[in-house]
């Protein structure tokens, strides 16, 4: 028994060590690609899901089937969830992918230095990234696409429940990459979804440069204290909108009322709204009616301030000063996104100075924190880490920038 | 002896809780202060480090005392060692931080979409920065300064040699930063070296950003595999310079003299010198010669190649091709500069694309991978790691961006 045990801890610190030293082989081949070549390789991908649709939509059936047999929630049955039509989206993102710009070796930011040299800054692939996800199979080609649009390799481990669709979609992805002249280790799907695969994979700091955990706070804590690759984490989204004293009150209304319930289970939804006591005596009713029509719970209590609902419940506070909103996100929030709607100049121009959350919107719905809202084209998720990357990351925050220094026999002295 | 050694543990888990929690209150006062306010405690700064001299200086006789006593080697005395010379040096350095262009607050990239939102990324400070450095005791104040300068907090862990020298510089630095009005936790000096407390610091996620170790690879390696908080590493440097078959000989018997010999300690000195085999015959002889000259051991045993020497030592391959300068670069390179020296555009070019160093040079010497040299003003260190900043870092690579969005009353549909 114990010997078994060994042996099969022996052989995940191997697969573990094999998928890391594959990636980082793949990833210079996909660096040395050119822009065509892996342009080429994301539009055989799509034909490849497409063509593959039967094999694809049988094994999520069997995911699906194995799922409610365990009695999966209904809402979490919906993510898993593949269609014809979802299948058919997740093909046209990966062509909407290849029709963005190739972010590498562009070169910016050449200086004349005085004894002559050139300096100049030249875009680069980060390397090789393992991306982890739970149930959503569309985050397979999603997070594929856009680690291949930067010129990285990819390592993708989903979640237990989708295994076999992920199969399915690797083999298409497989597939493409092969008929673009691109080595299937360019995007790995990892074989088995336990824990101490998982583990042993985030060893591997010499041969993978960044892992990026998608999903609940339990499985971003466990990969974050394991880690020695960096990581960039997401954890929550808390956010606010903030009502100024100076608000237009119908503007406010429609912007509470999208933030909060146009998507509530999603990370840049509102969890929070405060009042400016000034406008609060004509605000909060007409806030709380419309709300109660979209069947949305009010709450006032302390313990509902910093939650995430994900769900039709919001805080709500009155507070006396602009001050006071911005004290209460410092302490509340999550650095994702926050909101402040007013007409004064003045208070617009201090919330987004002091309010240092990955993204500060003056008169918008929070719902906007998104890659394609933002004009990134697409998102590989929305980082609350300051390191590298700050908000939502699209194929450039994949990348990072070498010195390039052009000389004609410069010495220093 | 069991309840003193616990009771020693909780003092320093709480000394660490300390520290980190007056590091985030003082980064949130530091990224409020004006470009001004940061500019002129730089500037209080300097001036409180010539008025100190004498404190400084007795306390780094101090330092050198012990160290002598303790039978240090001279070059890390040297290292160690303090003067009227180098401390004018250090204020000076202090002022000229003060005068660089102030990061925070630029924004960049700012676009229009569709629907009517201006979308752009502001810089803001990173926050609280964590340095672990070794010996030299002007680390104290040069990331102090440029860490300032980023509008963040810094907690400035030095080397216990230096302990006196580096108190008597943090009370300089507290001074400044309260003639100022800033708080004097801007910038903590460490009160202990030990290791526990250094340990029980790097747990602090939550407060501190990020941390930047700069020093020995045991220094460096002791903390990313403890750090809780992500870390910015600069292991070594094995810089090569490749001598290509189109190489003006003359250019790059300067370019190769220059890189080994000028400061043979530092880490963007060459350690590899690789010649195509075309211009071996002409060239190897002089190459010997020269370095002969210059006192240098040329090694040309398999065992040389991906050592950092830090010394008078240079080792030697002749390859067939660039190819197998760019594989044996690969292989055993560190990330940090490799020099082409070629008049041959095709081999400038595919060296300039295929090797991803954090700087990459053509014709000139790779002493130039240095802050100051490529144009950043003043550097913290070097980064190998390919996260957030990747080369010399500068007072930029301390901030980070975020999302400002400006609507009118934009809704997400």
């Amino acid at each position: 028994m114990v010997a078994e045990l060994l042996a099969e801890e022996k052989d995940t610190i191997e697969l573990a060590g094999k998928i890391a030293r594959d990636a980082r082989a793949a990833a210079r081949l996909v660096a040395k690609a050119g822009a065509a070549q892996r342009e080429r390789a994301l539009r055989l991908v799509a034909t490849r899901v497409r063509e593959g649709a039967r094999r694809i939509l049988d094994a999520n059936g069997a995911d699906l089937e194995a799922a409610r047999r365990g009695g999966t929630a209904p809402a979490m049955l919906d993510r898993l969830a593949l269609d014809e039509r979802r299948l058919e989206a997740a093909a046209r993102a990966l062509e909407e992918v290849a029709a963005l710009p190739d972010p590498i070796g562009t070169v910016e930011r050449i200086v004349r230095r005085p004894n002559g040299l050139r300096v100049g800054r030249m875009r680069i692939p980060l390397g090789a990234i393992l991306i982890i996800y739970e149930a959503r199979p569309h985050v397979t080609t999603d997070a594929f696409a856009l680690c291949l649009r930067a010129g990285n390799a990819v390592v993708l481990r989903g979640g237990s429940e989708a295994q076999h669709t992920n199969r399915a979609l690797g083999e298409a992805i497989a597939a493409g990459l092969d008929g673009a002249g691109l080595p299937a280790a360019a995007a790995q799907v990892v074989p088995t979804t336990d824990r101490a695969l998982l583990e042993a994979l985030l060893q591997h700091d010499a041969e993978l440069d960044l892992v990026i955990p998608r999903g609940g706070e339990g499985l971003i804590r466990f990969v974050a204290e394991r880690s020695r690759i960096p990581v960039i984490k997401h954890y929550k989204g808390v956010c606010h909108v903030y009502v100024d004293a100076a608000a237009d009150e119908d503007m406010a209304l429609a912007i509470c009322d999208n933030a909060k319930t146009s998507r509530p289970a999603v990370c840049n939804a509102a969890e929070t709204i405060l009042v400016h006591q000034a406008i609060a005596p004509t605000f909060v009713p007409r806030l709380e009616a419309r709300l109660r029509e979209r069947g949305v719970t009010v709450r006032t209590d302390e313990a509902a301030f910093g939650v995430e609902f994900l769900d039709l419940v919001v805080a709500l506070r009155v507070v006396p000063s602009i001050d006071a909103a911005i004290a209460h996100i410092e302490r509340h929030g999550s650095d994702h996104t926050e909101a402040i709607v007013t007409r004064d100049l003045t208070a617009a121009r201090r919330f987004v100075d002091e309010v240092n959350s990955s993204t500060v919107v003056v008169n918008a719905s929070t719902r906007f924190a998104d890659g394609g809202e933002l004009g990134l084209g697409a998102e590989i998720g929305i980082s609350t880490t300051r390191l590298h990357a700050y908000g939502p990351m699209g194929a450039e925050e994949l990348t990072t920038t070498k010195f390039v220094v052009h000389g004609d026999g410069q010495i220093r002295t």
